[in-house]
């Protein structure tokens, strides 16, 4: 099985961190191949980072489909899920955002969670993103560490502040699990939890898990209705893939 | 006063229907600006087509600020309301969506209203739109012609095709009020409305009488916390007026 | 175009305030009349004069639908929106109310707003127009100013006290914009706005323009169903225009 | 034990018919005054009729709790429930409407009712009043039987009208119980019962029967916030008891 | 009438108070029936315990239902209302749990209640136990007093305790009512309504009075659908009344 | 990895078909336990069924936690997630329902899902889980193909009827995916999928891959507040290893 873990922002040293975070939970048989996306923000931070990451996330999903060794499931790793529903009529396989992954993993662990994210403005997002899933009601709290995406890697008290917020956000919501917000936090989880005694959710390895479990059940998405594929039509301004003829 | 009405598809016939419907609703002291988009699909039938549209709605709205008569507001005229969040943090103006002023314009005509939009496939982003802005309730029914965008103009059976959905939906749903889901259909509003004696809402219309009365009251957003502008920063591929500096 | 704008209460003075910030924002080629309930309470505070303002508002209609230059529009101009529903009934045109049209125009600056009203018994109302409306998800606050409708008008302290209601609600809440939440403070939107940087919306305002706009629309009430004209019938202890046949 | 059961209209046959329903079910030591409104519509079908008919209801709270002899409680006996709210300002004792009760009532059944009203028009005051109390959600279906009000007691019809109207709401619904959706149709609940096999709710023994439980109870209500008693202050053109002074 | 009150736990004292406090309301000619679960906890703290306590109601029942002297209701005294489901399914009269008759009773006091119950970790079954009622939008807090069921009736610091739960609810809340979390409070809410001057709900009195009036309204389940009997087949490891047959 | 499957109805079969089922998609280093339980009905398909299947499906949890060879995780094998709390309070690992993984799997698949169950007096459980996980607004359908749950094995048709069922519901409600109602379909799920061209979700399955997914990522519950391990208590008529000290 090979899973296309795509990064949505253009930083290659965290599609790194990220396809390696994958790595450490996937099947033995699971290959992970990690993306940078060719286009767009170098981090994502607000709806406009996020929109003009959209076109490179959808690229990366269509150049996979097309070439000789396809993925047979694809992760969206920026907790904002990027492009999730155009992915979805562009993909043949399953694609899972990592803020969905991450939400539905912690509903399974008790009642409630609370999000621990970056910085205070993409807050609005995640409480978006759990109202869409359904989990509103679940999520007891988002609460930012303001540190930004980039600098969660070269910021030497990203652990420490991270260990703080995440203890702070348990300790005020009582929530039965802390869900990271940010695919920059991957590699924190465990040694988190390990400090606050309590499960801490990394949404890149609960979307590869996921993902791989939906392609070992053998399913497969339905690619019809709204999540049809794009009917095929002009793009201006926007080089190959995207052209006439690029979804058949 | 100057209002921007952009048109998220690349058809420049269709901006140009679109600015005629809003110039024949603004005020007298109101000037309508028609903006193509430069770059993105043809025509939004799908997630795919939205998501490839969003960059060049945001490229119309940063050339437009930067520009040296900036419009007072910004009218996104594709229901799907793309990148309206984006928008929102780029602009220092206020900026509406079709989808979203037309829904709130026919919540005022009663209790409630349903939607007639194109092809099927654009009935879920509709219900999703219709769930964020917190007027799902008072929707009704989300109905499809059939009729892609852009055969809209040339068929010449879509006046008598939407007649028939609009009437079919008013009975069957029994709304107070009928939506057109899309920017063209603009022009058939008051005719279909005059056949089937149930207010039609186009959101082309409404769009531009609500941001102008935005504007008339003062209103200006805030632009801070989540909707604050972007954090200055990199972004690949992509040229100006996205490069880095483009938001300051 | 002929807007009735309709205060509730019988205090003279407050309608022709409210008038005058109706006119403030009308076209130029929109008439508004300002119109004083004819009985009830000298002002709105609770649900039971709310109760007994209705019987006014629903005969201000009335009599207005039946004159010889009948309105193309009313805005009911009491923040609970009084009577409403039954205004619709017997117009044959659209009506607003002011705490619907200044929600929804809140709505369209960002994703919440907070409200800021006169006592904090009123609260449980607005908190119930909010449901009602689709839009309690978007509202993250409502706070007292603690002053009553007819003292807004003569007390010094007014501008002052709104003020930091004002600044604390937006702060407290992180809101986008601030609806406030009294037809009496209609004349101070503009002075708050300016002195803490976040849009006041004010609802005489917002529902002229709102209601303005559907008038330039073309659009007009469809009339049946739950909102047919009443049947007519005898209403005993009342006087014309409530008798049998008023409405026919 | 003295209960004031309210017929917010004025057709004083209907009145009798009320009390006696809520006789019928009252404990032993129970009174039941059957009290008609002074003013307002023969009967409630409409918004407007509903609007006209508060004033009623209040006047009669008011005049019964300044008696020699108040009540213990009120029941509002019209299925909209009109100015509960503004009731539970003025009374000092529980107040209680049918609908409210009914719904309630039902609600204990088991999972759902379906509810059967008189005219179609008065379907979206009963979903609201069920969004409102919280039970839309059990709330499977609302039916007219489009007999008017006042033809209930006199269309030889009437119960068979009924027994189909209720028997088809249970099966294409698949409820556990149904509601009557007007004061009435009191004296039929248990005859369609019968013939039917399903739980057949009338409000007015309903609302005799809870608000006899609060009472029994020893609970009144706490008269503060929101419900604390109204501001005493002019009320122009309404007779005693509305002038100022009347809530003291 | 005879009403079977049903202590789900095993501690015969409780429900010896338990039937004094349903007698102390029920009317002259109800008789109240107290009937100690055979098997099970000795109180309802945890999910745990909720979950062993249930085939103890379902049998109390079935052998009621068997009875020469058959129940005309049962009310199940424990806040977590245990069983409540299963139980409709199997008793062909009116079964009522104290939660859900507290909070429907509250409900009829005004717009909000607050819930004072035992320990903390019994929050979560409230929270879940309004929501499935359609109460949550009524219930503004749930509070713990953290002393244990079975030292409520033995711990000297008792009402104190609770008096002091009561108003910091009330006040901190600003409810309409306060709804006792436990059938071991039953005999305190008229004291602590008396000392803090807002109604207090006991939902053994409140479930005993409603179903009460279920059944002198004639009202009797529909035993369909989801509630009919249960199909008849084995259950292992469980003795009569629960083996093949039990229910015919 | 060891995971417990529990078969929560007394069918030794249908233990050994479930564990195949989940031995089917487990990883090769999972070991999969199936566990019939020991007490209670044999087959689930009534709330009396579940209420009486609880105290066996918690046994094995205290029996597999007191073992020598703990299991890592445990699947509750039924479609009703009977006793899902209390089994989150007694296990020091995470407990998943195969309802709630059926669910939350479908929900990565697409916008919306439908249910295919076994009896309709089903329906209504389903209907409270997918409320209860927050993904009622996903489940577009849930139907029943009357096939009580011990003849979905011995049934030549059951196959043939649950294809149809299935391919109904996928037209009827237009999903992106069906999920299956009952354990004893497990092994259906990739022949109905194949049949019908959309992806077909057994809980089993899923809840085995979510299971092992959240023990591959080290989490482990909270087990704190509302779910913290029950307080030590007396259970009468219940034997080990429910007696006092059981949990400690």
């Amino acid at each position: 099985m090979r899973i296309s873990v795509i990064n949505p922002n253009t930083t290659v040293s965290m599609t790194e961190q990220i396809a390696a975070a994958a790595r450490s939970v996937a099947a033995p048989g699971t290959e992970i191949v990690g993306v940078t996306s060719s286009m767009g923000p170098a981090s994502i931070e607000s709806h406009y980072d996020e929109a003009l990451s959209v076109p490179g996330v959808v690229e990366a999903i269509v150049r996979g489909e097309r070439s000789d060794h396809p993925a047979d499931a694809y992760v969206l790793a920026c907790f904002g899920d990027p492009g999730l529903d155009a992915a979805r009529e562009v993909a043949s396989v399953p694609v899972v955002g990592i803020a969905e992954a991450a939400m539905h993993a912690a509903s399974l662990l008790g009642r409630t969670f609370s999000v621990v994210t970056t910085l205070g403005r993409t807050i609005g997002r995640a409480e978006e993103l759990a109202e869409r899933y359904g989990l509103a009601g679940r999520c007891r709290g988002i609460h930012a560490c303001e540190i930004p995406v980039l600098e969660l890697e070269t910021n030497p008290d990203t652990a420490g502040v991270l260990v703080d917020a995440c203890r702070s956000a348990a300790e005020a919501d009582g929530s039965d699990a802390i869900v990271l917000g940010c695919a920059g936090m991957a590699d924190l989880a465990q040694v988190i939890s390990a400090k606050i005694g309590v499960p801490v959710v990394d949404g890149v390895a609960a979307g590869t898990l996921l993902v791989q479990s939906l392609v070992t059940m053998g399913l497969r998405p339905r690619n019809t209705g709204e999540l049809a594929p794009p009917i095929p039509k002009v793009y201006h301004g926007l080089l190959e893939p995207f052209g006439r003829g690029a979804i058949s």
